[in-house]
């Protein structure tokens, strides 16, 4: 429901609260982050447990994204009116979409996520650092059927707003957990009875060739390292094993995400991922 | 070697001449870009042909780049010693890495790629606009040793600063073709022995499927549409078969990069594809 009248000056208390959470320190301080435009929102309103706490919407993206606001209404979410101005002082793109939710953490306590058993696929981010990338492995790790992301304590905010959009919804999809000391997550997820591969490069044992063995079938936590200088030698000791996307041509290594797309892919395979039935029946469309 | 004194106004003929190649008419009147970085220079250096026409450096580069200099020596390429400001005018990044190439166009008719035999694997990009995932894209297809990189006449320009960039240096070891005409393209392809397959998220034949019926064996080009919007129906008409990475999870899809890097390293592994032999007899590091 539209609360009060629209919203025209940037310095309203609520715009300034809300404009804060560009900030890492205000975040965290708040434990709220913001997602923007359409998709974003409508997945945070789907998500169980009421995250999104309130709405921010121009006249065009009211009229746009009627049924959004509806899922809006349904949770009780005070809806605030703004002008194209506040919204594109309060959006971090250059093209605003027209509507912004404030959403709650969303992230779970590692315990959390093995105290229901084993997971299958996890996907550990060590100190990647650009937060399009973590977003982009996210919503990879997502797409590929992943349990859970875990945001190594050395990594970037997964609440940072490139992060949240490159991720494109799958923040709000799957299980994520923020913050964790990478050594205590590897060991946790190695005594929940999973395999921790390393992604790196210079590994000699190829992932085909560990395919092939049959040894991506087990319950699998992959150890990805930042973009630039892959992973130190302290964090390969983590890992059971190394293993390498190998480079057939010349380039010197592939990038963060399309290494993580070929792991996840190989390991969903040799686990016999099947799409999710849809509600009509088909599978779902990717 | 080092050509006069050192440039130190943003006002020289010689910088303003180099700065236009940031517009995609000056680079298309000229067949001249830019590349930048160590990475990117030293691979335009190592390609046979002489790509590179010119070099500008700052003291800090210069010292920290001696090998990549020396390379250009060997090859007669004019230096141009050039002041930070200078460097910061000419290269396109928030922190410029002190060396820059002018280079001439590296692109073929695809004529000449067909002209030796049917090339194994291709990627034909169509409609990509975003040069960022046109540079990863064509990194990728070069760790997976892909033959060729296709731009379609609606493609996103290859020489656009952040897609050379993107690259890593791809740009330089495979080849690239540009501007062409994505139906003839297709139908080239098509005669030269190759399966045209339309990477599409909603098509209902699975990526794993085609590969366990042995379908990925043959000479493939795999077309990769827009960002956003994927390929619309005119365009899948183009293909022999379109064929999705399936969706396990709840993401609606996945990015551009990621979508290429499963299909073509599944391409490369049912092609049997080897890392190539390095000089000391090791395989090749990713």
């Amino acid at each position: 429901m539209i609360v009060g009248s629209e919203i025209t000056s940037i310095r309203s208390a609520r715009v300034k609260a809300a404009r804060q959470l560009a900030r890492r320190s205000a975040r965290q301080r708040t434990r709220l982050f913001l997602a923007e435009g359409p998709q974003a929102v409508r997945e945070a309103l789907a998500r169980p447990g009421r995250v999104v706490t309130e709405l921010f919407v121009t006249a065009s993206g009211g009229s746009r994204y009627e049924e959004i606001l509806q899922d809006g209404a349904a949770e009780d979410v005070p809806v605030h009116a703004v002008s194209g101005e506040v919204m594109a002082e309060l959006a971090q793109t250059v093209t605003p979409q027209g509507l912004l939710a404030v959403c709650r953490f969303v992230d779970v306590p590692l315990d959390q996520l093995l105290f229901d058993g084993t997971p299958r696929l996890v996907v550990l981010l060590a100190n990647v650092r650009d937060p399009g990338n973590a977003g982009t492995v996210l919503r990879t790790a997502d797409a590929a059927g992943a349990d859970a992301v875990v945001f190594s304590d050395a990594s970037v905010d997964p609440y940072n707003g490139k992060c949240v959009r490159a991720s494109a919804g799958s923040l709000f999809h799957l299980p994520v957990v923020v913050g964790s000391p990478l050594g205590g997550a590897a060991r946790a997820l190695r005594e929940s009875g999973m395999q921790v591969l390393a992604a790196d490069g210079g590994a000699s044992r190829e992932l085909d060739e560990l395919e092939d063995a049959g040894g991506l079938r087990r319950p699998t936590a992959w150890l990805f390292g930042n973009e630039a200088w892959g992973l130190p030698p302290d964090l390969l000791e983590l890992a059971d094993e190394a293993i390498a996307v190998p480079i057939y041509g010349r380039a010197e290594s592939l990038n963060l995400s399309a290494a993580a797309a070929v792991c996840l892919y190989a390991s969903a395979r040799a686990q016999g991922a099947r799409r999710p039935a849809r509600p009509d029946g088909s599978a779902a469309a990717g």
